[in-house]
């Protein structure tokens, strides 16, 4: 604690870890104060020297300092397990950022090591505070479009990947630990409690041989829901990022500016219609429906903050809430990763067991 | 011959039964002569009666008419097979409607009777001149987007499937033998020499339980091409028709109308991009280009004329051409769609093994 607050600090001040320091720094000074910052670059220190924020000399005098009682790890993946587990049994509470680990077994190495030393240890899985995400959520939850049968989530890209350590795989490189980790926790967050049954996923490896560049994976649910998950990085044009559709309706979020919309049919009874030409052909069953057996609405936004994330961590360590994401989540969260890599080196659909 | 022209009947006067006899008697009449039709239902043959065309009491009547040589069968999917089997061994020419037969044991029947008889057997695979399509086909031809690694063909209605035949399995009704045929046919056309090694196949079953409605298919070809088809009819808000992915472009064909777009990159090599806010969270990686990387092209408009493929028939006939659509076409097309139900039907991933 520091003056009567919770103290943190930040391990590894790259692109996201300064995003972190100075999320805590300029927004949550009601519940916390940031202590200072570790990266095994001095480079990166100097910078957060410049930038009013203390940089330690050494990951173990950070480590040290009493006053510190959260750390939030935003290294390359391959060692937030190292990291956390030092973090921990110098009696810190940890933040990981995601992918909270490599596979299945850094993660239960590092939940062992929460239990045996009786702290928080948490992932940043900060796009369950995604609007787009939200208001798809809630379409759901309150079963606008009825009966939902399928879902696409895709995030589309034209650079390739980054050209540091996140295109190598010995430090867990790769879109499917990447942007992947983020919308398959939202595609397990949104459908609960359904079962999931089976996963079928290809991997690309269209501007990058290391590791792959992006991954399509179709997740199928116990109630028949089929999820598709996109996320790629070769695409010069882009499809929505949500594609929903119901027994009564479809909707899109078509951008991250919320462009999108929810159409409904109000007379399904009226299918039959004028043919029309279509390429070198008639169809009747693929003719438009026309405005008087469809209403258009737009999307409902859902105001969200993602200061939400931290601030249920510092009400954790108040006793006061119960964590937001649990080890259940991460648990199950890797192995659907897992799964997804299985699938794309075996081209099979591999059965998931849930636990 | 009539009149030394290639006579011509159509059985089964329904909608594309009328739609075929209208083509015939008003845009072939260089090469060929509408004689008549048949259907089995009385008011149907009425109808053409009033539109000027002859319709015979009975099939039998039909086929012992010595001045028809060519027949196009235009019925259920379920009589195909019998009726081109009595038309050759009466001596005609045949054509059928998609989907050939119901599976491939029928459709080698008809292959046997077909060499048996020296007659012509063909199938009406009137899409291979879809403009949509043959813009696709032509990218890839001349390799405008660099190598193709992803291929996505769509086509979706908002009315389910037709309330006649069309949803009973036992005349053949279902997406996957209707739309389907035509889309899996095309994706089989344009991909060629490649060989196809795995389909993963998804039927739905939306609005229609006693057949399929829809179905979404990933077709892994050998040199990794991934193709996927999807023909669905519960969706109220539309996806491109056809969206290409190269290893240095993009392009999209948003519908019937034409409406699309080709975008390339002009510079791959500048991927760094300035973060953006997306959702709760900042990317780089997934930060839109900015024009002075990529360059725009309208999408290049094929000609086509689907009554090509009636002359290609009428030349067949005179000698003077081979055929367009193969009986070795049908047999890979009706092998792809068995495999697509059996992955559908089992959940998984199916080796294909090319003939």
């Amino acid at each position: 604690m520091i003056n009567g607050k919770i103290g943190c600090a930040v391990i590894g001040y790259g692109g996201m870890g300064s995003w972190h320091a100075r999320k805590i720094k300029n927004e949550m000074g009601e519940y916390a104060q940031l202590v200072g910052i570790y990266d095994i670059n001095p480079e990166r220190c100097a910078v957060a020297e410049e930038n009013g924020i203390h940089a330690y000399a050494s990951r173990e005098e950070l480590l040290a300092d009493e006053r510190i009682d959260l750390i939030t790890i935003a290294t390359p993946n391959d060692v937030h397990k190292e990291i956390a587990i030092a973090a921990m049994e110098a009696g810190k509470n940890v933040i990981s950022e995601k992918p909270v680990a490599m596979n299945s077994a850094e993660l239960e190495e590092m939940i062992a090591c929460a239990e045996r030393c009786g702290k928080l240890f948490t992932v940043h899985q900060n796009r369950r505070w995604d609007q787009d995400y939200l208001a798809v959520k809630k379409l759901m939850e309150e079963n606008t479009l009825g009966k939902i049968h399928r879902i696409e989530s895709r995030v589309q890209g034209s650079r390739g990947i980054p050209g540091d350590w996140r295109n190598r795989p010995e430090h867990g490189g790769g879109m499917v630990l990447d942007w992947g980790i983020h919308l398959l926790d939202q595609a397990l967050m949104m459908t609960q409690p359904r079962k999931l049954v089976s996963v079928y996923a290809e991997t690309t490896n269209v501007t990058n041989e290391a590791c792959d560049d992006g991954f399509r994976t179709t997740l199928i649910f116990d109630d028949g829901l089929s999820f598709y998950v996109e996320v790629t990085t070769s695409n010069f044009i882009e499809l929505p990022l949500w594609y929903v559709l119901g027994e009564n309706g479809s909707a899109s979020v078509d951008d991250w500016d919320f462009n999108g919309r929810i159409v409904m049919v109000s007379d399904w009874e009226n299918r039959d219609a004028v043919p029309i030409v279509a390429g070198a052909g008639i169809t009747k069953t693929m003719a438009p429906r026309t405005d008087d057996t469809i209403e258009k609405y737009p999307l409902e936004i859902v105001q969200a903050d993602w200061g939400e994330y931290y601030k249920n961590v510092f009400a954790y360590l108040r006793g006061e809430e119960s964590i937001i994401v649990t080890h259940a989540q991460q648990r199950r969260l890797m192995r659907l990763v897992e799964t997804i890599f299985e699938s794309a080196a075996k081209n099979e659909v591999i059965r998931f067991e849930e636990i």
